[in-house]
């Protein structure tokens, strides 16, 4: 197939892929860690949120994504999104001839290192239904206690912009208080929106409790993946989105302080 | 193509559309005034929700719906989601040998007849967006004010079944006090999830004002569009999802009250 001037300009890039936003507290967290780095971001905004649908689902977009984002010519794929990692990253790791990174592995690490014994992980239905976050930690540390909970209003929350809200710090008590009894020492934000809730979710844990935001851990990740980074200075920082870019645009130039200059939509599968 | 055996279960039956579960509150409606009739629904979970979405999206997702019903062979379609009846009812009603019925128009009567003069209408923001509203209800009388107003959060809150929480009524009285102080003696539910939420909605607007569920006047619509029921008794009633066939068995059954026998898992698109 003939590719447009338009699909050839991920070519070399990072590729960041999510159902939507909440990816982008991925996204800015790379492109802190790697200021030299050309940036692809894809937001399955046509099919956004993941977090209630099926593994089976689940897969299939993601690796419709995948094959559009190798179709620019990415260099390393970065799975922003946890949903999408606990059903998918096998398989993309599997069929994909680049390296691919999730988001739950660097989570789980970090947690690792900040518990003292009773780690809460917070996360979509999809991704507590995994397991995915327990896996992850008890493999790296068996003796750790690991309590998931599924905290499926905070995407909404996050999406409409009610992050700092009384009705978000009423929900927030409302999904946290039963990892709070259980005596947890830190809390994973396992989903890549819930950043945006953070200060409410601080307030009602109390400073006792370490918070760990996997955006970070996993842009060291790819920064250690990626070894000698060979960018430009100046690098591109480009957009696609498969639905509603005009919403997409408002969101994310609020959300990383920048106008967002390369947006384009673009259709998956 | 030839048809399997599942594909000609719709033969002569109503297919209602919806982008979810919301559509079953139609659904409900067009069964009690239709017990003889057969019914197909179809929830387009692996897609939820269209209210965040651009029309074009809206229309392509639909007419994918649409022919899908076609291929089943019903001889009549009920578009149970205000946001696509907004978004592709009139390529629908152009492009389909079957009557097509959308859930504005009947709303749209419904508030006309009830109100004094201030009709408020409460809907997604795709549907705002719209004015399908204020277009339907001027139409049949231009002396009446419509506020339209996006009550997004609505939809997470019914589909997590937060409906007839704290939290549920915190955030219905911060979208309705606008509307409670602007006047309104009539609101319209003008999204299918609404009805979930009526007992948190009447609470906060009080008894003086009216509200207006289209679900019953679609379902009069339909009865009348219909002409002589031709049906039998016990009728089959199917529901088909395009993804997570076991969380619609869940929340169709508690909404229905009645076990969902006939579900299958189909792909659109």
């Amino acid at each position: 197939m003939k590719k447009t001037h338009a699909e050839t300009n991920g070519a070399g890039a990072i590729g960041v892929f999510d159902s939507g936003v909440g990816g982008l507290t991925v996204f800015r967290e790379i492109a802190r860690a790697l200021p030299r780095e050309p940036l692809l971001y894809l937001g399955d905004s046509a099919r956004v949120p993941y977090g209630t649908k099926s593994p089976a689902t689940i897969v299939r977009y993601s690796l419709e994504a995948a094959r559009h984002l190798m179709d620019r010519g990415v260099k390393m794929m970065v799975v922003a999104c946890n949903t999408a990692t606990a059903a998918a990253l096998p398989q993309l790791q599997a069929l994909l001839p680049i390296p691919v990174i999730g988001v739950v592995e660097p989570g789980a690490r970090a947690a690792v290192r900040q518990t003292s014994g009773v780690v809460g992980v917070i996360a979509t239905e999809g991704t507590v239904r995994s397991k995915a976050y327990t896996h992850a930690i008890r493999l790296l540390d068996a003796n750790i206690e690991v309590i998931e909970s599924a905290a499926p209003l905070f995407v909404p929350l996050a999406e409409e912009g009610w992050a700092n809200t009384h009705v978000a710090r009423e929900v927030a008590e409302i999904y946290l208080e039963p990892l709070i009894d259980a005596g947890i020492d830190t809390l994973v934000l396992g989903c890549t929106h819930y950043p945006i809730l953070r200060g409410t979710i601080e307030q009602v844990v109390g400073g006792a409790v370490h918070i760990v935001d996997s955006a970070e851990t996993t842009a060291e990740t790819v920064k250690a993946a990626l070894g000698k980074s060979t960018g430009t200075s100046n690098p591109a920082r480009r957009f696609l989105v498969t639905d509603a870019e005009e919403r997409f645009r408002r969101i994310a130039g609020e959300f990383l302080e920048q106008e967002i200059e390369h947006l384009e939509l673009v259709s998956l599968g």
